[in-house]
């Protein structure tokens, strides 16, 4: 079934301890449909400035992600981050940030889009996202991300969007944020108040945890012993999931904890490399194997 | 099977955000018994001074702890320590710490404990653990604990007692001083290196990671909504696995597995009150309950 994602696309500039690399292809739309591509067709909703570079618009070739609904702005520039994980390799300090396109109005949705089944609103302002919710009448599971800053400035707004989902994903200091509770089992619990059936809670290394009203469910990350490049992994965790659910047909607990199984596996995979190096360098059958892996590693 | 434990005697004084309590019985081999003796029958060794509470000399009272290897010594003092969790609930600040008994001579263990099959050196200057290790000729199973103190002031000692146990229980910023690993497993993989058959990270809220040089298991912190006291967690999660191994006889990779998931239901509930009041209020059913619900939060 094809899952529909919105969210950015982007030049970043990124330096770990394993090195810096310069204006390589980035954003949350990008990650997630390079890590959802592994399970389903994607259609990906964005925009670029006229300045992206050629070699962006070739990532996807030969693989099932649709670009119809990229658009590449004249005038505009494409959006800009420059990260560094030096301090701390599970958080990064953002050291310049250039939104470009991404402060203009929301790229549109093509009319060949909206009978979208899944959908995936990556994080961006949560008036766009409810506008793209209303839009997409077809959907049968709505999930979205979000961030500091819109809880901080519009949350009345957020709180508007997730009465329209089905699912929230976001981290752990977000949750605490969004809840003003510290413990995140209270903190998902509150969030199911706000609407959404259920919500995932990534705790970058430390793995997720994920709330419905009747369960709990908590997943450690893959024993992963070499991380590149953080960059991305909590994107590359939604598009597996979502990439997965896509192919399921059903969103009970056990469907979405395989799937968010799978969000792990695949985020380990992206970690290993800068950029898209690390999904680019897997195969599904590699992604079958460490679920495998890390069902026998958390069993007991 | 009987478990032999040396370890801290405490009075302590704790504030968390629940509340403050002065003077309440704590220390490592306390709550290690405690939990460890909803499985087997437990050996303290320790020493209080002559100013220990009688209370606290009761809290075994109608539980299978021998506290024959319990030393009053005449003019010393009881350790105490003050700690605080108002800043961040996962760590402890000290506040104020008074080693008094635990900076004199180490505690006898009794000649009839010296058969003891499993032994638990909970951290204590490593000389003195080589010497325990050395005396209990008959020790099947070794787990020692230890510290940042003595990674960094007695890394030699501590390098000689690794190659005398068989596993080693320490937290995650312990194993990275250990081993100058920022990534666990790395880390854990090089203590390996070092001696022990088996390693467990401690990771507090996150759970805990165990390398064998076959495999990783990685364990999620059980998902509890009320945390009270997170002292003696640590403490409480070592005496349940070592608790739980003791009655199996075996320390096969599927042993230690479930002894880790046990230590980890065990902590759970010794958070929920201060003191050894969690660990108190709970049955043995409680336990195997929580274990099994542990056991298919993760399921996937």
């Amino acid at each position: 079934m094809s899952l529909l994602v919105t969210g950015s696309i982007g030049m970043d500039t990124v330096e770990t301890p394993a090195g810096k690399r310069d204006d390589i292809i980035g954003g949350s739309a990008i990650y997630f449909s390079y890590a959802a591509s592994f399970f389903t067709p994607v259609r990906l909703v964005g925009a670029v400035g006229e300045d992206c570079p050629k070699s962006f618009l070739s990532v996807f070739e030969g693989r099932d992600v649709d670009t119809g609904g990229l658009e590449i702005r004249p005038g505009s520039k494409t959006f800009r981050w420059h990260g560094s994980y030096l301090e701390d390799l599970n958080e990064a300090v953002t050291v310049e940030v250039d939104l470009n396109v991404l402060a203009e109005r929301a790229p549109k949705i093509p009319g060949n889009y909206l009978d979208s089944k899944y959908v995936f609103l990556a994080n961006t302002h949560p008036v766009l996202q409810q506008q793209m919710a209303h839009d997409l009448k077809d959907a049968k599971l709505i999930v979205a991300d979000t961030m500091n800053l819109w809880i901080q400035t519009e949350r009345h707004e957020l709180e508007k969007l997730l009465k329209q989902i089905h699912g929230l994903v976001l981290n752990d200091g977000e949750a605490r944020l969004l809840t003003d509770q510290k413990n995140l089992i209270a903190a998902a619990r509150d969030v199911l108040k706000m609407g959404p059936k259920f919500v995932v809670i990534k705790k970058g290394e430390h793995g997720c945890l994920m709330c419905t009203k009747d369960e709990e469910f908590v997943l450690p990350a893959f024993p992963a012993d070499t991380v590149v490049d953080p960059t991305g992994a909590g994107d590359s965790f939604a598009g597996g999931m979502m990439g997965y659910l896509a192919t399921q047909g059903n969103f009970s607990s056990a469907t979405i904890k395989r799937a968010l199984a799978f969000g792990t596996v695949v985020a380990s995979y992206a970690i290993a490399d800068f950029s898209l190096g690390g999904l680019q360098n897997t195969s599904r059958e590699q992604i079958d194997e460490r679920w495998n892996h890390l069902k026998q590693a958390m069993s007991f």
